[in-house]
């Protein structure tokens, strides 16, 4: 069978995550979140960010948390900016419009966003109220193309967004992935201080799902929960999201899961350099995007699975490698070899 | 006061219509659509389509027509695809949306799409169940521009949706103007042909409101009063839209009205375009886009209200004028004075 | 042709209204609810009430009025109370649940809820946030069933929902009949100190169509113009609404038409009683319930047309006739003979 | 620390589940319920129901299944009826609602419906498009009080169904319980038959999460992923759905382990029943209401978790006792022992 670079959820959970579940398996716990672990999960997460003030929601996947955060927040005539190749925008199958929200895509060629971009798309709203009225910025990091926020570019989306009247929230399915990469100069305190809602993802980082959503500004995290349950994201078991978070939070676990994720893509990244090959764009987490012709495409496609992101020309297209918490050196040897024999 | 070139709103109704509402006032009648000027407006446009099959429902306003087929035609996870200038896209303040769908928009310059754009559209959104399934077209004829489509267009547009199982939905909230320009080759007939619903707009040419919502799609017109109902658009006296539509289609008033208005907008294109004037899109409907330097639209401005459409530069800008079926032979021939005495 | 009974909008709209439409109908006018006769009713509702700060929203419907209020007011996981007879609970075709809120019915046998009731429900709803918020009260003055609030009742609600923290908001689709009934002891000043919102219902006496919807509570002004645009309920020419609601609230014809309507139905009520009819329940507006034997339903049927209410047994049922400012002293007269030859 | 009775999702998973998780671990699976495990699970339904064409799709818990299945079935227009007691209607915070539908109550003593409740709601709803049309009927079997339907009453409701036009859903939280009570004369089959979808609960009955969707009807089971999708329902990792059903299914472990969580219960059953006590309604799962007064509430309340469920009057209230796959013989008669000992 083929090893697949498709994505980071192939595997199930780090073992340490498993085994706490089965140590913890049999004591009693109150449900629907209130159990032990998800309130410790919360103390943690406010004490890295040093914000005693966050509260933090645990839900079972990404666009539940996207769906639930965004229309918790906005009214009914408030939209939500993003990048055109954002989540939400385009691979949620509709999920924010069937809550009743507009969602804007602005283009981009690096899946970031900048105030720039925002700010020309509020002008051409100003016909009000015969246009909606945009309330959100919702950015990924790292993003869909593996690219991340400078703490510059963080600060000032945040500064923008709290001129013009913005939320900003940040989709942090792989936020491990950004605050490990060797460019990264935000931590995790400037999440809780330069944003008003994220989420810390835990199904692409070693856990079996799980995603904790943090909210920072104490306005929108009134009655949260209700939109929880009316969503369906209350997990009777929350204990299940509970476990997994302490375990991979406690001990910075889930940092190393990330940092090794990406070490392992950047060694990728160096074999493929070593041969003289271009990338779609520069990246330094654990998805990168070399630029191969068909005939390399196929070489490697023997062994390996992995998707093809985007036609080029032709002859070439850029192509999509996901490493994860369990992408083995064993693995990686492997797949470098195979990118020197590349013709 | 100034004279509005603004909108083709800003009177009441042409005075035929107001004195059938007066001569039927004090019969009784049957609420919600059920009068007999409702039945008979359906009658009159069915002859007129030589489509007796067709479904007439009479609403109120071109948003509410727009929402209401949308939602009533999509399931949850289908969306409908619109021009990027198109009024659902960018000025109905998400009512789309609202309803839980997505609206596509793609960028054009002449308000219209084509085949090509969808299916480039489509072909981004093969990812499924992960992505949204387009399932309608929504087109304006004429377009927010002005522009109108010819019969080939139409055709072709169609057959294309058939082929895609996409249904195709005409915005007709100035189908009057489009259809007696003097380069229009389609008729009511092809609407009733070439397209699974269209609406008739009333508001904009000589009604005090009213836009007439014709299903052709047999499989599409069940229960719609339900929708209608749902969605606050059913009048308890449907009266008012029955017996304005049946005094502007009896006779071809309707069609006279919205002729009148194509023809003063010649005439002030034609003075534009004999002081040697520029126009952002060429139309010949009731809506031009002449472009003009800031003297210019501050001299106009001493006398007319008209909106700067589009910036093109420092200097210049696109402004938008309409006329209507009240604008007067005087009002065209003060205007066109004020054109040539431009600097 | 039988002369019907079944609502107060058989016929068009009282000739003032007509007249007024007609005086002002070339007059250029800015759309969408800022033209001067809009702008002027707005001024009038708030003089009468001495409210300088309400804001009005004039719309085209009851049951438009309702979704867009509603929809505005409450955040996602917020339910509203009705009573069960409530328009909005069993007549709108799940409009308010298609906006995505949950109406709660409280039995009754009046058409009125009172404290109690709302207290009980309420306590039923303990379990946060399995169960949903409650954050407004419905109720409708006359009624469904054509009672009324006295001025105690009103306040009692209004007070209790300020204690609970939630919103109180009238339908007041025949809020003239209900202010113009000899038993009334309410004013439309109290309206705007004892209510969040309440609307004045126009169709239902004396317009062509249209409902003024006032809004008391400052903090849910803002805005307000989004949702009725999103909603399709902005209308182009929106001056059709502000010149019939200013034609029938400068000189009081509002009022004056809805006691005419209350007048006649107390005339065919009186006859009723005298041939020794039973209510369904006791009413002073233009809706009564008399209760008559198939027989005499028959009898009444032959030149009359009117609702059978509610079957009480295989021999009786309630049946509803209802009156409006267009019933002439000439069809009462006929009326009450056939009243009189009842058997 | 006290043991609770308040429900069956106190404790984590059934050890072999845990086991399974752990042992397909690391091996590689296809994301978004295309793993072997997830595709192995429908296999398996598929066969114990004998119906090959049924669709299964995993989800993450009950709230969850119940809004996706009726917002993807239903159209805007359409409402879904249920018991008052019902989940959907009193306890899951207006999530079908939130997704446009009005959900019917329908009073009750014992937590079921029956076609002369249904058919009553029905005939109360004839004036179309006014009101809200039905178009399913969602039962809980076991209910929300503990009692399961018959065989009989099961293919009675489907004909009713059928006839009416209406789509028959099963919540099956507790489905294992009701198919294992004593006096259940119902197989799995059956609800391959008889109904248009139902789920098999996975977290009341030993999973750590999951409720497994079956769709019966083959026109409702198209583009479903959609749904799951767009509500943030279709986990990356759906292997750990898959895992858990696969487990739990294989050998019946489902089954054991809801007929042990009953017997746990009906030896508590039997002991309330020794010392005179009445109940709530009687039933024969997992779940039992017995009335005690004040002093015994408190006398179990000391070792004993458990809720109050409904006060009765001053001295006497009906408490909810819930044991699960978890519940031991041990704490079994440690309570049993208490329950002798209470005056």
């Amino acid at each position: 069978m083929k090893y697949s670079f498709k994505n980071d959820y192939a595997e199930g959970a780090h073992p340490l995550v498993l085994e706490a579940l089965v140590r913890s398996n049999l004591t009693q716990q109150n449900g629907y979140g209130l159990d032990e672990f998800s309130v410790n999960s919360e103390r943690i997460i406010q004490q890295k960010m040093k914000n005693p003030k966050a509260k933090v929601f645990l839900v079972s996947g990404g666009t539940q948390a996207n769906l639930i955060v965004i229309s918790a927040f906005l009214r009914p005539h408030e939209s939500v900016v993003s990048a055109a190749t954002g989540h939400i925008f385009t691979n949620e199958s509709g999920a924010i419009e069937a809550t009743g929200h507009k969602v804007h895509g602005i283009e981009n060629t690096d899946g970031k966003i900048r105030p720039a971009d925002i700010q020309k798309l509020i002008d051409a709203h100003q016909n009000k109220p015969h246009q909606v009225k945009q309330k959100m910025v919702y950015i990924s990091n790292s993003t869909e193309l593996g690219t991340i926020y400078s703490k510059k570019e963080l600060i000032d989306l945040y500064q923008f967004c709290q001129e013009k009247n913005l939320y900003l929230f940040v989709d942090g399915a792989r936020l491990g992935h950004a605050l490990t990469a060797e460019t990264n100069d935000l931590t995790l305190e400037d999440f809780g201080r330069y944003t008003d809602a994220f989420y810390l993802g835990g199904t692409k980082n070693g856990a079996l799902i799980g995603e904790a959503i943090v909210i920072n500004n104490e306005n929108l995290q009134e009655e949260f929960g209700f939109h929880l349950k009316q969503k369906g994201a209350m997990l009777a078991k929350g204990r299940l999201l509970g476990i997994q978070f302490q375990e991979l939070l406690k001990d910075d676990l889930y940092f190393d899961l990330a940092k090794h994720a990406n070490e392992q893509a950047m060694k990728i990244k160096e074999a493929f350099k070593q041969i003289g090959c271009d990338f779609l764009c520069e990246t330094f987490t654990n998805q990168i995007f070399p630029i191969l012709n068909n005939n390399q495409i196929d070489q490697l496609s023997t062994d390996f699975d992995f998707y093809v992101w985007k036609k080029l020309d032709e002859e070439k297209a850029a192509v999509r490698l996901i490493t994860s918490w369990a992408t083995s050196d064993k693995i990686i040897k492997k797949f470098i070899n195979e990118i020197k024999n590349l013709k």
